[in-house]
């Protein structure tokens, strides 16, 4: 294979730029009361953006075919965004993970109070659905449809919802491994394969061996995340964390450096690694084409944050 | 006008077991751990369904065309549900109302704790969104996606949500009408408002003046519905309401009855009622077709809980 020169900084520049706009602009500082205050407090000027990201790297690898399709894949892109950025909202109020810092700012419960964090979550997660089903004619219904019901399950009860459950009830309880990633497919792995999923679906490349590839990708990614989520837990200080480090083990939560210890972890995200990346070469798609995917893959498990 | 003989309960009782039925099959058991049992205990086995009925009721007055509209009708009755329940569920929260009473049986937070609650009425959320989108083929791709744009645009901060914002802000304060009225239009009318056209939507008759008539219909019935909530927290006890009676007064929270009376307050309420049948009668519809809709607004008008 030839080498492919390739930046990712340079690739994510314009990109993060779109989504930060985007979001600027579609929730309204205009909703009532704090309510449009907390929602953008709770989403702007802060996260990531692994997951839209990753809708549009999954969008460029199959390729885009029209202005559309770069419409609904940067719809897909913010609404996972919107409902991520919800999900954190609820899980760091009192009643769940009590937590009071969050990418290195007070938690919107901290900052708005209880009820209106509870409510700012709840808006995110209805407005996740609204961009995805925008009125003006801009997104086929066909594929309106197909996106609201992907993400719709990947955060609900078989998604993310239902991994909270799993680890609320498993506080203090020795998992297995099958129980752990059973927990993890479904509380972190839901959104980020359905990010690689809606990527496709906004190319219209729904029935193509490239989504079954990109799908398997967006799985071992999503597990990998998660490992390193674990072994940052206990490596890394909650300054570089942006949010409190070492919680995982104070709360007696099951994670895999637990389960297996420190090292084992580390050599375990290397070989998702390679899963993550044979995927992408089974795809039949081009080097140049996952280039994108590929680097993101890279910056999952290498990251210090 | 020819005597119409009716009987609201007749047409209910078959309705009613065909909502149940599906609600009972649609919120999964099996979710992990006890979000399945939360999400369940929050939707089944109490509700007056008001909404889903509303839903069936706007559907058979503009005209069910086939199997699959039928499919979508019940599909869009019980997504409104769901949202509905899930918005009581975090309403009822200590962060929100603190509320321990609900439809005669502890609240969900009492019963599962305030962890549980916050992910059932999250996961419901997501529910609702996903019922709407069944990848079955027994819903056209257009249907979905206009009842998704229009249910999640009523639970958001343009609606429900943004309206619930309001009622935390106005705690206390002393509101005009016209304030009052923004905030139930919002909170409550937006959800009655979607029902009525939902209905419209599966029976494929968006762009009609039947749609204009019963949009106005369901805006009037969203503002007679709050009239005569407020009139019942003074007038009613908790066993009748099936909830604790009396408290909007005791939070100092802005009614109707406060800003008008209660005498006047009712005879508002009659206003209404003949409103919403005015818009009915304008509708370019028989008066067989409206009948449901009629006696469903006489229902709301003239409960006693």
């Amino acid at each position: 294979m030839q080498a492919v020169t390739f930046s990712l900084s340079d690739w994510m520049k314009p990109r993060l730029q779109q989504i930060e706009f985007a979001l600027e602009n579609w929730i309204d500082a205009e909703a009532p009361a704090e309510l449009g205050k907390a929602m953008r407090y709770a989403v702007l000027d802060g996260g990531k953006r692994l997951r839209p990201l990753l809708v549009l790297a999954a969008a460029q690898a199959v390729g885009l075919q029209d202005a559309s399709s770069e419409v609904a894949a940067l719809r897909a892109a913010c609404a996972i965004e919107l409902i991520h950025a919800y999900s954190l909202v609820h899980d760091d109020m009192p009643c769940m993970d009590n937590d009071v810092l969050r990418r290195g700012k007070p938690t919107v419960h901290v900052q708005f109070g209880q009820a209106q964090a509870l409510l700012a979550g709840d808006g995110l997660q209805a407005l996740a659905f609204e961009l995805m089903t925008p009125q003006d004619g801009s997104v086929p219904p066909s594929v309106q449809a197909t996106l609201v019901g992907l993400l719709s399950r990947a955060a609900g009860y078989k998604g993310m919802a239902g991994g909270q459950a799993i680890d609320l009830a498993s506080v203090g309880l020795a998992l297995t491994e099958d129980q752990l990633r059973k927990m993890h497919r479904l509380k972190t792995g839901a959104l980020l394969l359905c990010s690689v999923q809606m990527g496709v679906v906004v190319a219209g490349r729904v029935e193509t061996a490239a989504m079954l590839a990109l799908s398997r990708f967006g799985e071992v990614l999503g597990l990998a995340f998660q490992v390193v989520d674990d072994i940052l837990d206990v490596t890394s200080d909650s300054a570089t964390l942006g949010k409190t480090a070492g919680k995982d083990g104070a709360a007696d939560k099951p994670t895999y450096v637990a389960l297996m210890g420190l090292a084992q972890a580390q050599a375990f995200a290397c070989e998702l690694r390679a899963q993550a990346l044979a995927a992408l070469d089974e795809s039949g798609l081009s080097a140049v084409q996952t280039q994108p995917l590929r680097a993101l893959a890279d910056m999952v498990i290498q990251r210090d944050n």
